[in-house]
């Protein structure tokens, strides 16, 4: 495929069954699939947690790609050295620009369409639904991800790097929000979720909680199911669940409630 | 070590080099670790990325223990049935209370001390770094992990389950959620952090965003390190980044600006 990113020599596509050289031959290339690229210092933590389940076989049936580039593979001298310590002095160490840079460059040679590229941190734009939505529209996305460590911030300038965040806490690295992110835009990307999975999305787009759910036992330690979910009335029922889906946000998230375009 | 909670058939102990059998007689049992337990539908997809790194050596080290729990060893019939269409109809599926009903059961046997259990859920308490901390005062967590399905609201009343959402977006499952809280909660028990990863805690904790960062080389792409980070006065040095810290916070997340207690 003419239009693929160019492969480095540290770079691995990942796939669910963690045999790379077979599936390097048996994933179907299907053009236009969304691309996944992680940069990262732990490329064996991928696909990890979108190698099963929905995200994992719509990665087998090529509906999307995911590529994990070990950036050390950029790093410099003998030791393969990627960090050093902050001008001006203090803890921590930083990640240098002359090495996150040409892993960049090497990723971004084969990006096409819309492409961003994304730095997990915590002083970034926190990630939503919204931001999903609109990944799952991209060809492509490009995450680098830290690891105890800053980047140098001429690298964010340079590239317009767009900072983003998983929530107000901190992690001891950026590949879980980046596993995090890819999972709730993959399965937005047609023919991923089944009708049956899609709910909780429609639910939360509507800017409501989802209402409590109930199945069979009809009682289960001394507790029954609502007496109205059982009763065959269909208008009764979708009243009464639109009704705790609104006093559940109303009570937990008072944020989300005002924001409504109609609340 | 007798407070251990009851191992149940479809538990096993998860442990980095993935080679359970060695690491349940190799692992020092430290009383008093932080016990993580999982109750999922993919047990192998743990420690994943908590194996890796800080949080995977301080889970050899015994600084905590991680189990993740096969929800399906619960399930009903010769199938392994978990889940059920939701009363009241409509798509999707619910995990019965009378398969979480006994998974939850056969974890909390074992627990002692303060012990919260966790539902991985959009609908519930944002997760941040105050939960972390007070997470990692506790002696283990339990974490239910839906996939795709809602859980029978019973199960949630019965146990005093608190529902935490890892933002306002939708994944396929709770796992990930689950090893980023996890992540969070680990690195802030004592002796998993060096003094030199501490720094963005810090200035988390702070209310304020972590100002820019530089390190070598002194000029790339034609952008230099900003002189008053080379010139060698500690005084100018701090000031500059306690400014360029208020200015990314002002800017990026007046909510966390307001929300300062100083501010």
């Amino acid at each position: 495929m003419s239009d693929a990113p160019a492969r480095s020599h540290g770079t691995r596509r990942v796939a669910p069954t963690l045999k790379p050289r077979e599936l390097l031959q048996a994933t179907p290339d299907y053009a236009g699939a969304f691309q996944a690229h992680v940069i990262t210092l732990f490329p064996e933590l991928f696909p990890g947690v979108l190698g099963a389940s929905l995200t994992g076989r719509a990665l087998q049936e090529g509906r999307w790609q995911l590529h994990a580039h070990d950036l050390r593979q950029h790093g410099l001298t003998k030791h393969r050295n990627v960090d050093d310590t902050p001008a001006g002095g203090g803890a921590g160490m930083v990640l240098r620009a002359d090495v996150v840079g040409p892993a960049i460059e090497a990723v971004m040679h084969g990006a096409r369409g819309r492409w961003p590229i994304l730095y997990m941190s915590p002083r970034g734009r926190r990630f939503d639904q919204a931001m999903a939505r609109d990944l799952a529209t991209c060809s492509g996305v490009t995450m680098l991800c830290g690891r105890f460590e800053g980047v140098d911030e001429r690298v964010i300038e340079h590239y317009g790097i767009t900072e983003v965040s998983l929530g107000d806490f901190v992690m001891t690295g950026g590949e879980l929000a980046a596993q995090a992110m890819i999972d709730a835009t993959v399965r937005l990307i047609p023919g991923v979720l089944g009708n049956a999975e899609s709910t909780v999305e429609e639910s939360h787009s509507a800017g409501l909680l989802e209402h409590p759910q109930y199945t069979k036992p009809a009682e289960w330690q001394g507790r029954p199911i609502p007496p109205v979910l059982q009763s065959g009335n269909h208008a009764e029922i979708a009243k009464w669940r639109r009704e705790m889906s609104e006093k559940l946000t109303r009570t937990r998230r008072p944020d989300l409630w005002a924001a409504r375009e109609d609340g």
